[in-house]
């Protein structure tokens, strides 16, 4: 396993060696994870990547190789780098079960530590994090504007990197996609792969048909052909079908064609009608080219004949919203048994933190839908009996009322005392567990444009402590 | 080294299984690697990534476990998986030197193979080039709009995974960033590091001037402060000021302060002016908070008092333009010393590869500009004491001819035979050849919006032989 202890910011590192020097650094304090608008517009967020993290800390270490470098830059103290040489992580971690649906503001993880240990961990967990709860939240809007389509991951080679093309084949296939091209990611998360043949393959040989009937003879039963290196209509098409014929004289099953580039509404349809004449009318229809879920939308009302969708470079990248800003904030300070909550103000109230000790717990009614989020400090309690009503944290004059619901507390822990508590669940298990996940969403909240508001709400309490924390400070 | 070999596309595989069962994976190929657009709708594009091309060629070896997990997907006989076996490059390689600017359309990089060798790398080398020529392309722009300022890598905890961040750092310093946060990269690629602290050092204290103080007094030579944490104007910047003037008592030289949220125009030129007043008119005033390119442009036009600029998830993502569409097309197959060019048709002209075994020529002019670049076939040569005429490869009646004028030929062999011939140069060093290509361009070429286009042009035999074989496919 790869050692990303030094996959820091070298602040975390002067900040740990400041807190050493003034002895504040087993202080206990809680720090959250969380973000303040959903992935790629989108109305909830797949969090995505926790097996990664816990990876990560059950993996720190400063070798010494390590300690060499940072004694190198002359900006710590001999007696912090020994220190460091011991680094441990001995604190709980709470958090959500990965594939979890999220919303804007709430705790997706939170860490109770020792200062130092919580603090170094921040920037690894925000790279590894946002990351993958980018692309599975992009994913599952792909995969929502193909309509139980297979979507096929292609986007490795304009993947910003190595691991975002591995990592993110593996949030997009947790996002509900059904394949990647992905080699490594496939054998590293055990996730199904898939993949034909390129352009360079037809070239290779004198002629197009020459090349479909290599392929055929060596991939009888999984022969997809690309059917645009010269010409879909004139010359790729009708050597498909001739070879598919052979194929079928043999008792073998053609799996269907693939279309790279070109007018794909207008070249599936005619390809339909010719595959539907020939007597293919069941073979797939795959196509490529720049992909996401506005195409996929647009190709589907307009009615193109495609029923497979390989999705590349908009995928891996979420080319429209790059990033998610999740971000990691101090929320509360221990001293002895006495918790101090933090706050960080901002001239915009949507910017202030929620201070204090914190748990998320999502109310459902009847059916089994999520109808809101109630963010709670960490000792509360919800006495299902009884009616609980939540209001809006900035508009309180929105306020619901609910009779029959049942709650979840969604923080499970992590680590306890530095010990590993999270169980491994297969990417698959995962992937089941997002389509589950889903289920528990209106519709509303699914749209791929405007989506509605999910409701995020704030107990008294807490909402009490924010305020009076705010009026606290003279300075806005 | 990490074993890189299954980071490719499962068709990668599929065919060269394919070629090795109809026995002409041997054969010797060509493959171009170039983009048709620029990174970042740049006039331009840094190349970067060399230096990690080069250890995934000297590293590539299917492991055991790799042969048994390749076994389990039931797609290849076990004759080629024990071909795979003893898996080597063999091949030629010849690229630009790493930080080459490159332009549309020119091969970047030429791999001469046998087709099996030549086909696998594909994808890795995409992933690779793709997304560090993609940053440093964007690094260049965003310090073209500083003007000189000191730009900071800040955006680890948003780059697309560990790679994305560490990698990308590499690319931002080669293309012009003058430090980064992440630490791994100073590690691994010897790249100056900058940081200090975050909003949590700051609200850990019970004040915010008990935190500044703290600060100064463990790094009394390397204080910069955070001054947004609670209210800048009223709270950060004179808090900041009491602990510049203890510093100064004490015979040290603050360094300045950081703004990291709020409207950066006014708030700086606001603690421009009591610095000033104070007698810290020269500390910096370093700003963050989503900057890129056109920001910063508007905050200098606007005479914000900025002069060191915090760069984070803007740059890492490249996040108006987030991929560059570099691509590997087969350009010729040897039949034993005969090269038969090979091409890919469309519909748009545009998109018609350029065939043969070729080479890219760079034209300056005697003050040392670009002037254009000459795609030509590999044993073309041209007589610098005649006067050079080029033509537009689309619009041919654009052309221009050269009289006094240099030549170089840009391609490098990285690999011959197999044997690397790469000579490793250090990030500092490849960044300080990217300036002087940079000063290779007309000032036209390097505007952020609607920058000139460089003359890519073709010899004439190249010209002739595409349009020939154009012309013999009757499909279009």
């Amino acid at each position: 396993m790869r050692n990303l202890t030094l996959l820091t910011d070298l602040y975390q590192l002067t900040m740990l060696n400041g807190y050493f020097e003034k002895n504040i650094h087993e202080d206990i304090v809680v720090f959250d994870m969380f973000f303040r608008k959903n992935a790629c517009n989108s109305g909830y967020t797949i969090v995505c990547g926790i097996e990664q993290f816990v990876d990560y800390i059950n993996n720190i270490h400063f070798s010494d190789d390590d300690l060499k470098y940072l004694k190198s830059l002359n900006l710590f103290s001999d007696k912090f780098l020994i220190f460091l040489k011991d680094f441990k992580f001995t604190g709980d971690i709470y958090a959500v079960e990965e594939g979890t649906i999220m919303f804007p503001n709430e705790p997706v993880l939170t860490v109770k530590a020792p200062l130092y240990q919580a603090q170094l961990i921040e920037t690894a967990l925000l790279t590894i994090v946002n990351f993958q709860s980018l692309i599975a939240t992009k994913a599952s809007r792909v995969c929502f504007a193909a309509q139980g389509d297979p979507v096929l991951e292609f986007g490795l080679r304009r993947a910003q990197g190595p691991d975002a093309g591995t990592y993110g084949a593996r949030a997009a296939v947790i996002g509900g996609c059904n394949a990647t091209a992905n080699v490594l990611a496939g054998k590293l998360f055990d996730i199904p792969l898939i993949g034909t043949q390129a352009h360079s393959w037809v070239q290779k040989f004198d002629t197009e048909l020459e090349a479909f009937e290599a392929y055929a003879d060596i991939y009888p039963d999984k022969c997809l052909l690309l059917v645009d290196t010269y010409n879909v209509l004139n010359s790729g098409l009708p050597n498909a079908i001739k070879v598919f014929k052979k194929l079928k004289e043999n008792d073998y099953k053609p799996l269907g064609i693939r279309l790279d580039s070109g007018d794909l509404q207008y070249l599936s349809k005619e390809c339909k009608k010719v595959l539907d004449k020939e007597g293919f009318g069941d073979v797939s229809i795959t196509a490529s080219n720049d992909l996401d879920e506005y195409t996929i939308s647009s190709l589907k009302s307009d009615g193109a004949a495609i029923n497979s969708w390989g999705v590349g470079t908009k995928l891996i990248t979420s080319a429209d919203s790059p990033s998610l800003g999740g971000v990691y904030k101090l929320a509360a300070s221990f001293k002895g048994d006495i918790i101090e909550p933090k706050i960080k103000l901002s001239e915009d109230p949507e910017k202030i933190n929620n201070p204090g000790y914190k748990k998320v717990v999502r109310i459902y009614n009847e059916s089994h839908k999520a109808e809101a989020d109630l963010i709670m400090l960490h000792n509360e309690v919800i006495d299902e009996s009884k009616p609980l009503t939540v209001f809006h944290p900035i508009y309180n004059w929105k306020a619901k009322t609910f009779i029959n619901y049942k709650i979840k507390e969604l923080h499970k822990p992590l680590f306890i005392n530095g010990e590993c508590k999270h169980e491994h669940k297969s990417v698959m298990e995962i992937r089941d567990y997002v389509k589950d996940e889903l289920n528990t969403l209106w519709e509303g909240y699914r749209r791929l444009s405007n989506p509605q508001t999910y409701k995020v709400d704030l107990s008294d309490d807490l909402w009490n402590l924010k305020n009076e924390m705010i009026d606290s400070k003279k300075f806005l």
